[in-house]
């Protein structure tokens, strides 16, 4: 795999611009915060995983041309900037738990002269980036004990390396599957009204040699009933701590018609997808986006002009609907409630 | 409403070109078969009952240009005629009824000239289209007493007055409650590959003031988890004997979907839908359609080149998911398999 998702390279984070995806492989680098304030609203970079590590280098690029002297001004303004990444999206919590991770950092060395704070955030960022891609890998290795030789398994959106650092989370299952020689076969709902499915998953699939369909998100059903698909695997934006786990636009409908055809349902998520502040999925803060992304395609018009919208981005996937969650501490079996507090204390 | 989608004139099938929907209003005139069955192939005219009123006026102009002396050659040439339509397309039945009717009309008159078997052929493709005009109205006349005042109904694909004559199977019923004073919601799956809900039935249901509001296919699930839909009609391409439906890819997902929301599911389709030589589901035919359908939206890539794509254009749902079909004889309940029998031998 040569995919660079998110780079830090000379004091910018560069990233891949997934807009582009699949006819041009483009690169932004996110010099400024507002650039990458950007980058993240309009999903140039995207994937729960990625935009943890995104945010944390948001906040390098927000206080790096701060030049205060005091450092009650600089606490204010590190909460200023944190303040501002979390209006960019409100669904995955990855986003909201890499800023946590930066502002924890910063107040346990509140003591220590500014410059040194700030060396000590990069070095946070940077950590938070290298453990994704430690993190993805330790999942895989638990989810491939799952898949077996010869399995079809279904997927949505992109849960692959273009929604982490390099590897992915249900796709890291994949990936490792294949380097261990077992052979899938991968069906990837394309995944309306943005087309990652389409787009970004047939994309790094093809690249890594994976045998990969794409079928538009209506058909699952008919492929489930033709027993066509042996598992579906799926990333999450944000779990509740009773297991009830949002995602893509799309996968509580999988899952039931997995239930449907007694197929096993798998999410495959670190850590810091879990919110356990949360006790169900109904909590989950659900994002309606622009209605133009139904209305249009790549620009051009499909429905008639004024017709109203209904435009949420993610579904909440009902935790009896949930076969296991598959984290880097290991396979998280029901029941949920209990097996993820239980899983939360054990080392990785 | 004002929607003419198929009409006989100046000796030629006159169409709206519905792949031009909805940013404009363009007629095609079928002067000869070839150019009607390229309609049908490339779906400028589509719908079960449309295809059966297209296919009979097909025969029409199969024959017309037709300057035989013998009988024997004119009924080998109307063969040759009916059994090219019917390579158009394979799933609808009501294509095939409509060749059938043709067929069995000019075995009926064999003894009659030649000039007087082409006369009632017209006639009979004439009474065709009129009885669709009529059977819409009689199926809206038994929905319209499932629908209440203030119900948010779901559907897909268009089965509207751009898939009949003029008034529609699913959504004539709409319709007709509209006419009887009751308030509707509508929500229209935009379905995907061809998007004949967002461009077709949005364009119909707003040109005739009905309320609806555009979803993607995989926002269904979560409309219903929100109880934001209390019945979902939807049309129907071939039904066997035991009340299996083909319909639009989609559709049987729906049904799963309803079932587990404990959402009633109504098929709206005239008798020439229903195929009683099929007992189940499984042995009708379901039509593949070329990939680009998939990875080409209006003429744009939108995956990458050359992924493999599975593109089944209609999925059968189950009976059992089925909660009523509504016909022009009246509404059938389950068990089906007993109830179509008795309601065929009704009178209309």
């Amino acid at each position: 795999m040569t995919i660079k998702t998110l780079e830090w390279k000379n004091n910018s984070l560069k990233i891949i611009d997934q807009t582009k995806l699949p006819l041009k492989l483009e690169y932004i680098y996110c010099k400024d915060l507002k650039t990458l304030w950007w980058a993240i609203k309009k999903l140039k970079v995207r994937g729960a995983p990625a935009l943890g590590v995104a945010a944390a280098f948001g906040v390098i690029l927000g206080i790096k041309a701060h030049r205060t002297q005091t450092k009650i001004q600089f606490m204010l303004e590190l909460d200023r900037v944190i303040k501002y990444i979390k209006l960019s999206r409100p669904t995955a919590v990855n986003l909201f738990w890499g800023l946590d991770r930066m502002r924890r950092l910063a107040r346990k060395n509140i003591n220590k002269p500014i410059e040194n704070i700030k060396k000590l955030l990069l070095k946070e960022a940077c950590r938070i980036l290298e453990e994704d891609r430690a993190i993805c890998r330790r999942m895989a290795g638990f989810g491939v004990k799952l898949v077996k030789n010869g399995d079809r398994i279904l997927t949505i959106c992109n849960a692959g390396a273009l929604a982490t650092v390099d590897y992915g989370t249900a796709l890291g299952v994949i990936y490792r599957a294949k380097e261990t020689g077992k052979r899938l076969k991968v069906f990837s709902c394309e995944t309306r009204p943005l087309l990652q499915g389409a787009r970004l998953t047939v994309w790094e699939l093809k690249k890594a040699g994976v045998d990969v369909t794409l079928i538009s998100d209506n058909m699952a059903a008919e492929l489930m009933r033709k027993k066509m698909i042996d598992k579906i695997l799926v990333g999450a934006d944000r779990i509740a701590a009773n297991g009830d786990a949002a995602n893509k636009i799309g996968t509580y409908g999988l899952a039931i018609l997995a239930k449907y055809h007694k197929i096993p349902f798998y999410v495959v998520a670190p850590f810091s997808t879990f919110d356990l502040k949360i006790k169900s999925g109904r909590a989950i803060p659900i994002e309606q986006r622009d209605s133009r992304e139904v209305t249009q395609i790549q620009g051009i018009q499909v429905a008639p002009f004024g017709v109203r919208v209904y435009n949420p981005a993610f579904d909440v996937t009902d935790h009896a609907l949930i076969s296991a969650i598959i984290t880097e501490k290991g396979i998280i079996l029901p029941p949920f409630s209990k097996n993820i507090r239980a899983s939360l204390k054990r080392r990785p």
